[in-house]
């Protein structure tokens, strides 16, 4: 979910700025953390907002991520797989975030896992490369600041070039 | 997670008891759901209140769930897989009380889903034949009133039985 259809870093961002003061510029988030650019304290504080799981209920949705994941579903069977357990009681606000956003996903197509190695799909979507070297299919990166500087195949940097990915794969052109 | 190692139908029993005064004896359950002996108001009634999600937090542990899963805990790598978004809103519930019934099961080795075909794992343990069928791995019956006449190998019974079963798996006589 975070950073490839809730935009995690832009609340994160957000939340830094108003709280704490920072203004990081994008070069300064290019293959790092916020958690690396923060100050310890600040930092906790963060975690333990995240960790009340409110934060995940009104994230903004990523560009595109909608109509890409609607037409996708025409050819794919399409599950979200979210590692809610590291942050165990937002399950309830991720929920809702995409009863609300992504209708069209049943309930039944949702999971909430820590290790996404329990997961059996042919590819996974993914911007953490921890959870796309635990996978067992084809693990696709979403490009996202943290991970720019990441050596992984393949990488698709927004829907656009996620979707026309998907429809390569399963010899469609994007229509 | 219900009918496996917390006993769902103890307390949901013990619910159409009183709110509805049915006192079912075990040869009525054979075979059969709550669902297929109470009225349909009274199953409508169970069912807005499992959506609340408080049921799922109070359930009993399953007799000798805790110490069998220890143990194998030995040998696999044990993974809690429960169909929770059938009842999305229950999930804190649901994490809540495997934290106090099971706290040497890390919640990265929790998985709440729909459709347990989405589970990359060896053996699934479960009561329920269509999670059993759509899973891609051994699945092992544990066998609960409602699944005694479906047709499925491998069975266990209780947890003693499954104990046994996973050991001898994994080559190791029970200690």
């Amino acid at each position: 979910m975070d950073e490839v259809i809730a935009d995690f870093l832009v609340a994160q961002r957000d939340w830094y700025r108003k709280h704490h003061g920072y203004n990081w510029v994008d070069a300064e988030l290019a293959g790092r953390q916020a958690e690396d650019l923060a100050e310890r304290l600040h930092v906790e504080a963060m975690e333990a907002h995240l960790h009340e799981g409110a934060f995940f209920r009104d994230l903004p949705v990523m560009t595109g991520a909608q109509s890409a994941i609607r037409r996708l579903q025409d050819v794919f069977d399409v599950f979200i797989v979210t590692a809610a357990m590291e942050y165990p009681l937002c399950c309830e606000a991720k929920y809702l975030w995409l009863k609300d956003h992504f209708p069209f996903i049943s309930p039944l197509n949702v999971v909430f896992c820590g290790d996404k190695g329990i997961v059996a799909a042919d590819y996974l979507l993914d911007d953490n490369l921890r959870f796309l070297r635990a996978f067992r299919g084809t693990g696709v990166m979403f490009t996202a600041p943290h991970n720019l500087h990441a050596d992984w195949t393949p990488r698709v940097s927004g829907w656009a070039e996620a979707e026309a990915f998907f429809h390569a794969k399963a010899g469609r052109s994007v229509g």
